[in-house]
């Protein structure tokens, strides 16, 4: 491959000459990178994991250090659901589709006489304990189908602004974790893109994750579906149809990672079963060996302040992920233990 | 949505006691940033076309004016055959696809007697000529299939390290277009993130991307392939299958933009009707009334250093596009007038 990217070298004279003082400004910000940061995950208590974070981050973008890790390969990703923000007692987006699906009931009166729609209609949950994956999916696939993504991501917007989490009575995003914030800050003031990989769906998650989390919709990855361009009276959208393109949970994160950034992360953080295929692909890919990785689970042990659940729950269960941790060299960060605080409003006065 | 993105404060205050030059630093850089530049496109001849590239970049990145654009939402997007690289005679993963099908006939002893492979391994020119897309995709998916991300971007690698541009006798890689380089790097240089958005396979493109363009895998959209995830013997892979996920040329791109980014681009630069959704999405969508937009074509006007091609040609056809193009107000990059260089190489001694 002959060519690399070239500018155009008077512009390039140009911008040396005057700009002689871009040099002194460098070498004083990487001066300023360079000094031993007080702490920055000061929600994190000390110990082996916050330690282990720590190293790998120190460890990777050390200049001349043999794991130095070039800024364009500083990848980490995170799962959502358990992860950044509480999953119980149920999953944020399986409320606001079942929330969606009876406002859209009225302009759906078939669905009063379909499985699973009429389940969630009339709130019948004996029925609603026994849908499958393909039920929910079906739920789910409703509320997008027809749908831009803007429109899609408004009617979430529009839910989030209100919908509270029944324990705590709190908005679900102010449910996500402040170590986990901290985790995402550090991670990028140190040169890494911050992904989300998540098995909840692009648009739903893309809703909030720059708001919320500092994530830009293009960084992240999440279940989507087939979708159909149009332009029409001048206008260009495209729109969800109720198929399911890419089911971005379980095996499905591995070949979501391949697919949208086509590189093995340095770091993964997940929290359940459903993330064994992208801390595995961290740490177990034939590419995994040319560079220092670190993968972990958020260990919910915590039922005062948050909940405590592993291999025994319905939602965001972690039983493989116990077992193969051990094996694979994968951190438990234990909530209960490893954090100061588990919420950004605990901070507040 | 009630939570932002919060780091330690204690840690805050103590990289502003530290680091007090930082702020000076800070206030170089953007006084360097606000200068004029003397050249950034040094190989456009000035005119219309690079004056409306020049003012949408400036207005775009002037803090305080009306057509700011924050850094999060600076987006462009380019195709690649055509508009970054020469695709004629014939496209480049085309020859590859090919090449790679004569190579792979030893292993797959059955493609003698079935098409689309058997004209392939013929050499017949005659059948050849009849293929239609699905025929293609037949072959380009028979490249990829069983194989993970990795190996099929060696073979990519391999064999685009010696096959050679029969008129110019050139790597397919010294044949990307020198002023789009400089495109590229001035939109990156001005808080840009610059996408392809390629009709070819995510991974022929992401095997040679970063070293031609600077544009790393992440930011590569391309046609892709169902593929399944595997955790054997302590590896984690992800291996294609001979099933389309996304065909991300035509109105594909839509889709490809909506998934993969999620937000309407700033400026989208193709050059053929394949780009038309690219484009249309970029001035178009009921989003892009918010912010400047710029869309343009690439138009192969300059048959004596590269090609002329439009309305009547096979590969790469730009028919509608140069009648919506007025209509729309889509810039036409014009090869032969707005070029100074077509090549990196011609700049060489």
């Amino acid at each position: 491959m002959g060519s690399e990217v070239r500018t155009g070298s008077t512009w390039a004279k140009s911008a040396i000459s005057h700009c002689a003082a871009w040099l002194v400004a460098a070498v004083v910000l990487a001066g300023c990178a360079g000094l031993p940061a007080t702490d920055p995950l000061p929600s994190w208590n000390e110990g082996a994991t916050k330690a282990a974070i720590v190293k790998l981050v120190s460890d990777t973008t050390r200049g001349g250090g043999s794991d130095f890790v070039p800024p364009a390969e500083r990848i980490a990703t995170f799962d959502n659901d358990g992860t950044l923000w509480t999953e119980h007692p149920m999953y944020v987006e399986v409320l606001f589709t079942i929330d969606r699906i009876k406002a859209m009931a009225a302009n759906n009166p078939s669905w009063r006489a379909e499985q699973p729609f009429k389940a969630v209609i009339e709130g019948d949950r004996e029925a609603m304990a026994k849908f499958t994956e393909a039920d929910f999916f079906k739920l789910i696939a409703a509320t997008h189908a027809g749908l831009t993504s803007a429109q899609f991501q408004k009617s979430a917007a529009d839910w989030l602004a209100v919908a509270k989490n029944a324990r705590f009575n709190r908005l679900h995003t102010e449910l996500v974790y402040q170590p986990m914030l901290e985790l995402l800050a550090y991670f990028r003031a140190n040169g890494y893109k911050t992904f989300i990989v998540t098995g909840g769906t692009l648009d739903f998650v893309r809703s909030f994750a720059e708001k919320a989390y500092g994530v830009p919709p293009e960084q992240v990855i999440g279940t989507s579906f087939e979708a159909k361009y149009a332009f029409t009276n001048g206008v260009a959208s495209v729109v969800a149809e109720p198929k399911l393109m890419l089911l971005d949970d379980g095996p499905g994160k591995g070949v979501g990672i391949d697919h949208y950034i086509g590189r093995v992360p340095i770091a993964a953080f997940g929290n359940s079963d459903g993330d064994l295929a992208m801390l595995q692909t961290t740490t177990n890919s034939p590419q995994s060996k040319s560079r220092p990785r670190l993968a972990a689970f958020v260990w919910h042990t915590d039922a005062v302040r948050e909940y405590a659940y592993d291999r025994d729950t319905h939602v965001g269960r972690l039983d493989q992920g116990l077992t193969l941790a051990p094996q694979l060299g994968w951190l438990l960060i234990d909530m209960k233990k490893d954090w100061k605080v588990v919420f950004p409003y605990e901070l507040k006065p």
